[in-house]
């Protein structure tokens, strides 16, 4: 008998281990961290002013390689008012970006419904921006936006010389080239580049703390100083200039300290998840093999059918693999995003062969 | 010696009485008391969902006797929201708002920079609006924004009559009538109603969590069901729905149950003080008496004087008065707002006296 939304959810919540991301947040030990995280006498930010937020912003600017940065609430404020810096300062021109782009598919187009920005979408969804479709361009724009890794396509990522190409492309034509760093951090062991480094062609850079970070919530946007004080009166604008965001910024510092030096067996690891699940007949992964610590896995089978053995797994074995799938354009097929961290780290081939070969109703190896 | 701006600061740093609000803000004592707020199984929401925040949000529709609400991260946000949501549904016409809001004075016109609202300032920006002002208005507006208490003028409030005048006329004429609620909570006192009776003639209203409350930070916007649908919708694209905002509201939830308790204790403090200061010579507040648990304060004398010799008040007596004036247009006044919370709470009258009697150098009572 198939299993309600609510049933499946409860034998996920009830799980002990879980395959994507860090596991759920437990508020009252992510708080506990926290205060301990606080200076004895720390008084928080106050409308973005205070020691600990302008030492974090200057510490975020130098490892990004950046003049300046400012912590923001989220990334959507952060790159709405990018996009909207760099288009002002060239008479209003559109901004161009990929089709699925997180302002293209998650924001309900805030970039039109705030910024009255227009958006020419570049390139096939389906693969990255190539420097053949910028070349392509009629017509003048102000900014590119690319994002690093290509989080919809299952973090795809440019060679380095290709993106020095598309680089190259902004600067000859006066285009302000932005990047999209969501998972920026996730980057580094494919362009083995320090950071600064692979931020270095971009006119500024938008970066997240609460995802493979572990922060609570909280961006910053970085480039040079006058963009930076420039972007600072848009965030008031936006109602993001808050009282304080304190908890966010001792989180995002925490996760940036702790975390970031992890990447790389994170991204090791979803290879070899990788390997793992390539093995079971039917399943494959994209990219194959993964450029960064994600992949979208893609499972035969009808969806429901897979989210039912899903959950009946996670009431058996107490491991939630996945809760959700978004059917394909190939009949027959579902897909599920899988971001490696602390969860996939704490589970090893041999279990995972086998879960997966009963989803899939494969039997036994 | 006249002191520097910084010395200034060191010495009401190191006060442990404050006369404003209720003191400096300790991130590590809060993050603490937030961990204890948190239920164990706590996983904070999730994108604006989750059992805490959505249990929240019904609770602030119920308090404000409105069917529904919304949390969000500040109150411009929500503002600009409003305005925006009754705007469109109007055709676009133009906002009508008191010379001293918020949204005129402290947020780089987001209204106009972001949403394209056009806003008509009403009545005189040394008192509150009146019936009579909106009589005059000569074209046609969406929505008219009332501010309870109007902060930059002392915190005054109408009279219910008054009230109830202004919201006749919105009514009349088909505009929507929006309350700036940040300091609704110190309303109850001069209105003598529930605060679901108070909010009743408006349609839609917006709470702060973090002034009188003491929240880390945070606001509600509360009205019609489809209209807060509505907001959601705009709070995604100011980039105001993040991932979680569970620490903003369950200090939010904490505030609303510790605190609202004692507004009418802060009130009656407020009248005392002001009946304090007014004893001595030169000094005066605004309004006289106050109407809720806020004045400006108007002192005689040069202002870079009055905070010398409050800075060495504070470096004697570790009592913290006041760390900003502002210019009167009277020459020799300057004023400072006081918000009497629990800061006030803890002084006493004998010792208010005589801490303001020497910082207009009236000597000894």
């Amino acid at each position: 008998m198939p299993m309600t939304d609510a049933e499946r959810l409860a034998t996920h919540r009830a799980c002990t281990r879980f395959l994507t991301g860090h596991g759920p947040r437990n508020a009252r030990r992510e708080l506990t961290a926290l205060a301990a995280e606080a200076a004895e006498d720390d008084r928080g930010d106050w409308y973005g002013e205070g020691e600990t937020l302008a030492a974090f912003e200057r510490d975020v600017a130098t490892l990004l390689g950046k003049p300046a940065a400012v912590f923001m609430p989220s990334g959507t404020m952060a790159q709405q008012i990018a996009l909207r810096v760099w288009s002002d300062r060239r008479g209003g021109a559109p901004v161009a970006f990929h089709p699925t782009s997180h302002l293209e598919l998650h924001e309900q187009r805030g970039y039109a419904f705030l910024h009255a920005l227009r958006a020419r979408l570049v390139g096939d969804r389906q693969r990255l921006i190539r420097r053949s479709d910028l070349d392509a361009l009629a017509e003048p724009i102000a900014a590119l936006l690319l994002e690093l890794p290509q989080r919809e396509i299952g973090g795809q990522l440019p060679t380095w010389d290709e993106l020095v190409q598309e680089a190259e492309w902004a600067r000859a034509h006066g285009v302000a080239l932005h990047l999209d760093g969501a998972r920026l951090w996730e980057t580094q062991p494919w362009f083995a580049r320090p950071l600064a480094e692979i931020a270095a062609p971009f006119d500024s850079v938008y970066v997240s703390f609460y995802k493979i970070l572990g922060g609570v919530a909280g961006a910053a946007l970085a480039g040079p100083a006058d963009f930076i004080a420039e972007a600072r009166v848009w965030q008031r604008r936006h109602g993001g200039n808050l009282v304080t965001l304190y908890p966010f910024v001792l989180s995002a510092r925490a996760g940036l300290r702790d975390r970031l030096g992890r990447i790389e067996a994170y991204v090791a690891r979803a290879g070899a998840v990788a390997r793992c699940l390539t093995a079971i007949p039917g399943v494959r992964v994209v990219p194959d093999p993964p450029q960064v610590n994600m992949m979208h896995v893609v499972l035969p089978g009808d969806s429901e059918v897979l989210l039912d053995e899903s959950a009946r797994i996670a009431q058996d074995e107490r491991v939630s693999l996945f809760t959700w799938l978004r059917a394909s354009e190939v009949p027959g097929f579902s897909t599920f995003e899988l971001t490696v961290g602390d969860g996939a780290m704490a589970l090893d081939d041999a279990l995972l062969a086998r879960l997966f070969r009963r989803v899939v109703g494969a039997g036994d190896a």
